[in-house]
Parts: structure tokens; sequence; C-alpha cells
């Protein structure tokens, strides 16, 4: 078992019976889910990438991923949102968040797209002076802002560094497999393309092209990844809570929102799991916060965090669920040798692996918490093994698509996007916004 | 002004009677704190830090920075929460979230001792070899868990590579001024010691010589630092509610969170601004957490974050209100170019200055979120530099203090902190823990 779901601290939370009372309703869930009948249904292509894997796409990812190698020391990925978070999640949980500082033979990686600020852009340049780079646009459309414009400025650097013909190999864009603005471009300049799925919507995305060329690059095995997406697809077709840990995970998630917790914390005790907290912020966010419902997804990594928001989890408001990531076995661990002198008492702590004491931590935490009146879940996963990220991912969202449901909301699209950004165009002056820009500006002005 | 609190888009949230009802608690509070007579009063060095600083301790911890940038490519500094969280907000809001990867004349800066990973640990030792290092380690007692492990294995790592005598001159203590193990150590072995002062608590220490030193090794002026630091101690010792922007934030945090808004976003449009609201979570979940009571804190970053977490704040659970650090000069611009082509259509974005970008997405989302019913402040401050930093770590800790006091409770002391710590210690075998221990296993055995 890759991933098991440990409710035992539960116990005065929510009771079984509870759980029970659920159980019809997480069937009809299932069922509109699987029958591809409920709300959103154009976009349960996640539902079995696993198992439906492209072998052929497979080999010209891995094809990309081994030129990109030989020829880049530095792969810029361009995207915002499900068009980066997943592969940033998988790098330091694969790999690391020092994945660039550290000494290896894979190219850095570096993130652009992801913001409008001219200090983040300028940096990101000033880290690619001198470097061979290559670069991996990912964008639906090619008109979503950010990664638009980050495009517009590193398709320049790279067609300067490299001239148009070298440029041409060295742009790799994951879009749309027929429409879209870049996937014009791309076709018309001859760059390599790769296909984000109409049915996999980008909060959904990472185990698509759009997660496993920048993944590939950093040197892990795609084929594990999906073998472990495609266990967990099969662990999660199993239509009864009791069997299903995702689903139990959603239906716990949902009685405790009805019992006033109002924000879920995803707490993992390494550092190396900080991204996928933001990963899941999005897939839960923006799943489940629509027509003034949700859970607040947060996230902490402890014990860092229990130096800073720990007071707050333990004695502050009693609006909290803790969800936490445990992980069984480090990549390596670290024996901690009795000091003779003991100058600062804690020898007692030593003669162990720290991962040891991290467990304690752990449990220390989870028995204070849960004592203070906060319900704790615990999602035990083995390793940092690309079978587990899959697996994982895979929990994760198979258990937002059911607690989506379960709230009465759909769990595949994002009205409240919109908003900001018809404001931003208007305000831009985008053609086709002059009405709209004259209202804001009128209120802008009002105030 | 280096900074000025908008409040203008809050018009329909929260009403001119509704602050002035407030005023007399205001002025109750104001005189509980500038009398040193309210609770957690010992606690008040941090009130006055930038007028009373201590010029010969400045000399001091300059010389030690000058040294450390002349001997050491890299310095650890050691230390977890409070004596580690403001440096490290300091060192990207200052310098740069890639201050590290970035080329530059000053040492690499790595911390440790912030969790109890073996992959952190084992990641930051493989980042220090081959390079000559320093420590600082910051600690009040000494026997903080984390960081007192760590500084066992960075201590052993620098007298296997100096020799005693060597590493003597490479390791800085920040500590208490005469007691604690730590102190004993540094006396004994001869370290260079700087104070924590004992009447300011760790979320308040950036700027002691806890934060000063790391922030002084990235060649940061300490003194400009300090001269905003004092211009906000000054600006917010006025008792009147209407001409204190540090006393008006916190009595409409206090309005908010009557009204059902259970948690504060702080928002910024900078990725150099992400470790500030790491800093400012501790700050007010420390301070405000207790009893049952306090604003959740938490922070996000947009653009960025509007792809994950826009689609919540904009139409989820309207549990939120918005904090948004505008900043109003970036480090160094960016002209966005119109394209000949226009393939993407975004030239009606291009020719002007990527910061103008960047300000439209913020009045865009402004506008939207407000008119989507979440309540927004606005926090604008000048630049990036030093002095404005000084002035805006006083703005939210003198904010703090008013919050806590009119929540009714001591923002100055961390009861809870201890629960988990007591239970780790007793799951480690800690000597005198014996009773606690057996408890614990009980009830984990029971579970």
């Amino acid at each position: 078992m890759s991933l098991a779901l440990n409710t035992s601290y539960l116990r005065d939370f929510v009771s079984p019976a509870e759980l029970e009372a659920l159980e019809p309703y997480v069937e009809t869930a299932h069922r509109l889910l699987h029958s591809r009948s409920g709300q959103g249904s154009e976009f349960l292509g996640w539902l079995e990438l696993g198992q439906n894997r492209c072998l052929e796409e497979l080999a010209r990812i891995q094809a990309a991923a081994r030129q990109i190698q030989k020829d880049s020391q530095v792969l810029v990925v361009i995207g915002i949102g499900g068009s980066y978070l997943g592969a940033r999640a998988a790098l330091d949980f694969l790999r690391s968040p020092n994945y660039n500082a550290l000494p290896k033979d894979t190219p850095d990686i570096l993130f652009a797209g992801n913001s409008l600020s001219p200090d983040a852009l300028n940096e990101t340049l000033e880290l690619c002076k001198g470097k061979d780079i290559s670069l991996n646009v990912v964008s639906k459309s090619g008109t979503t802002i950010e990664p638009a414009l980050a495009f517009r400025v590193f398709r320049d650097l790279v067609e300067k560094k490299y001239g148009k013909e070298g440029a041409r190999k060295r742009i790799y864009c994951t879009t749309d497999k027929a429409k879209g603005n870049l996937k014009s471009l791309a076709d018309r300049e001859g760059y390599q393309c790769f296909v984000i799925p109409d049915d996999v919507g980008g909060r959904y995305s990472v185990l698509t092209p759009v997660g496993l060329l920048p993944i590939a690059v950093a040197g892990c095995d795609l084929q594990a990844l999906l073998d472990g997406c495609a266990a967990a697809e099969r662990a999660y077709a199993n239509p009864k809570l009791s069997q299903n840990d995702a689903y139990r995970y959603a239906a716990i998630r949902n009685i405790l929102a009805r019992k006033g917790k109002v924000s879920e914390v995803l707490v993992s005790y390494e550092p190396a799991f900080v991204m996928l907290g933001e990963w899941y912020k999005q897939l839960f966010g923006e799943s489940e916060g629509k027509d003034g419902k949700g859970l607040y997804p947060t996230s902490m990594c402890f014990s860092t965090d229990l130096h800073s928001l720990g007071q707050y989890v333990q004695d502050g408001s009693p609006i909290l669920f803790e969800t936490v990531l445990a992980l069984k076995r480090n990549r390596r661990d670290f024996y901690l040798e009795p000091e003779a002198e003991d100058f600062d008492g804690l020898n007692f702590a030593a003669g162990q692996n720290l991962s040891a004491v991290n467990h304690k931590a752990f449990m220390g935490t989870l028995l204070a918490h849960v004592q203070g009146g906060v319900p704790n879940l615990v999602v035990e996963i083995e390793d940092r093994s690309e079978y587990t990220f899959g697996y994982l991912v895979h929990f994760f969202e198979k258990a937002c698509a059911m607690s989506g449901y379960l709230l009465g909301v759909n769990p595949f699209d994002q009205p409240g996007v919109q908003n900001y950004k018809t404001n931003m165009f208007a305000l831009l002056g985008k053609p086709g916004f002059e009405e709209q820009r004259k209202q804001l500006e009128q209120l802008l002005s009002d105030l």
C-alpha cells in the first residue's frame, strides 16, 4: 500500500454512525462521477489517466526531455496555476526544493510567467544569463496574460541567442491539440507540441504532458508515476465508502465542515512537501470555493510552523481541522550521535535517527492538537517515490471530486476566476471591454 | 511617507461610526501599552527599538558581518520561529528570494534548524560542501530542540573543518545576555555573542541582533532599517485612532472579525513578499490565537494565487477579508515592447512597463473582490528599501499589539506552544517526563 488513511485520532469528532449516514450519498455521487452524468462531467479525463496513458506521447515526452537534458543547462517552464503548480510540487517531492542549488546531472528548472512582478521577471532572466536554455510554455489558449507576456520575453531571448532556426528546437509548447493562438504559432513556427487534453482541467493536469515534461527533464520515472496513479484509480473506483480511503476522506471533510470547521490545514513535516500544499490549495479551493461554500484550504509545514502558527492551531479560534501527510521513509536518514559533554541537555533525543525525532514531534503534536479540540486525519505515505506521488495525486483528485459533489457544487468549473480578469482587461484597455472600463473608472473616481 | 493605509475600498463594510465607536477603547489600549501596565508588559522592548538602538552593539554586528563577508562563502543561520522568520522575510524583501542563486559579492545565507526533516538537513549539509562557512546560532535558551540539534551537527562540521581554534572565529551566538546553555557554552568556548533582549519576544525580534546580523551579512544598511523603524515608532505613538494607521488597521481587523470574517489574507503582488507573509502569520497568529479567539492569519501572492485560490476568495465561503501590501516602486521595471505580429493578441497590454500591468491586475482584483463581498484594506508602501522595511515591521508590530489588546488577550505570551513540546519530550524519553510518557503511550495504545 502506497497510501493509507488513518482516522483513529478522529474518534472524538466523527462517529461511525455519522459516516454511515453519508454512505448512500457517497454511492450516489460515485454513480454520477463514474457514469459521467454529474455536473462538469465533460472534465473527467483525469479519472483514468494512469490506466489510459498514451505510450506514443509518453515516448515523445521522454525523447524531448533527453534532448533538453543534452542541450540545455536550464529549462524555463512558463505557466501559471494548474500549468505550473503540479510540476513544482512534483519537483520538490520527487527531487528537492533545493533541486536547482544541488549538484545533479539534469538541467536547472526555472518557473516563469506565474506573476506580473518585474522584479521576479528580471531575476529569472538574470539566472538564465550565459546558460543554454530551452523553454516549455504551458497554456491551453496561449492568451493567459502572465505566461503569454513571459513567453514573449523568453522567446525573444532564445531567438536572439540561437537564431530563429536554433530557437525552433528549444521551444516546446504544451497546449490545445488543435485550436488557440499558441497552437497556431507553434504549427507555423514548427515548435514541438504536447497536448493538454480537452477533458482535464488545469488543476487536475499534473499527470498529463503539462506536468510530465518538466518532471521528466528533472530525471524522474514517468512510468512509475503513472503506475502509481493507475493503482490509485483502481483502488478508489470502489463505490463503498468503508473501502475507499478517498471517499472516506471526502466524507469526513464534509462532516467536519458542517460542524463549523471552516478551514482545512494540510500539514506535513517535510519542507519538500510545501509546494504540494500549494497544489492542494488550488485543487480544493478552485473545486469547492463557489456559491458561497467550501472549506478554506490552507497548509503548514511542521515543526517549522509549530513555532509560528502552532499557538493558533492549539488555542485559537476552533475553526480548523488538520490533515497530516505523514511520510514513512525519508530519502536518507541522519543519525544523531550522542555528545560526550551534552551541553544542551539533548542527549535524550540522540542515539537515534533524526526521522525518529521528527516522528515523535508528529505524534506529540497530534495528541496535543486532538486534546485541544482540533480534529486530525492522517494520510500515511510510503516514500518520496514517483509511484507514491502518482498514487497520492489521484487520491486527492478523487477525494476532491467526491467532496465537491457531496457539497453540491460543480467541482470542475471555476466561474469566479473570470471576474478579476474582466476588470484587469478593461483597465488595460483591451478591445471589446470599453464599456466595463468606463464603469470601473467611474467607480474608482467615486472612491 | 513610507507607508499609508488606504481604507477607501472598505466603505461598504465598515462605517465611520463603527470606527468612532472603538475610539475610546483604542485610547484605553494605547494607555495600557505606553504606560506599560497591560498584560505582557514585560515584553515591550520592541516599542522603541529604532529610537533606542545600541550603537555599540550595532557596530559589533557590522564588524562581525564584515568578517563573515570576508572569510565565508556561506553563512548558516540556525534558528526557528522568531529566530529565523524575520531574517528570511527581510532577506527576500531587501535582496531577493533568489538571493543565493543570483550573482553577488556577499555570502550565501542558508537557514537550518527550522525543521526535524533529515532530508532537509542532509541537503543543507550538501550545500555547504567545499565552501567556507560561518554559523550564526540564534536561540534564547540554547535548548530548543530543532536549532540545538542542528547546531550540534554544524558545530561538529566547522570544528572538523577548521579545528577547534578556527571554528571559534566562525561561530556567532545570538542568545541571552547572561543565562542559558548556549550562553554558557559560548562563554566557555569564546564564541562572539549578541544579545536577545529580555523584553522582546521572538516574533517581535527581527530588528534586534536576531535579525540584524544575517541582514547585515547580506549587505543591507542597518542604520536605514532602524531609521525606518524609529520613524514608525514616532508616527504610531499617536493615541488618536483617526491619526494612527496602525491603530486604524487594528480596529478594522477587530470590526471585521466581529462580523464573521474569521481569516485575514495578507496579499501581495510580489514573490519577494511571500516570506514576509510567513513572518506576519507568526506575529498575529501567536499574538492573537489564544483563549479560543483570534483571526486566522493566512497569506497569498497574486497574481500567482489568483490562478489557484482566486476562485475561493471571489466566490467561496464569505469568511475572508484581504489586506493588500501594495508596492509603489519595483527595484527595476521591465518595459514590454509591442510585437509586430501580436500572435497572442496581447499588444493592448504592451507599450508600457510590466509594473503598470501588475498594478492593473491589482486594481481589477480589488474591485472584483470588493464587489464579491470581500472587504479589502490596502497598505501602500514606497519601495523595497531598508527604511521602508523597518517602517513596515513596526507598523505590523504596533497594530498587532493594539489588535491583541482590543481582542482581550495578552499579545505577548504563547502558552499553547508548550503542549506539543511536552508531549514530544515525553515521547522522546526526556528525564522528568516519565509520568506523561506513560499516559501518552497508554493513550496511543487505546486508539
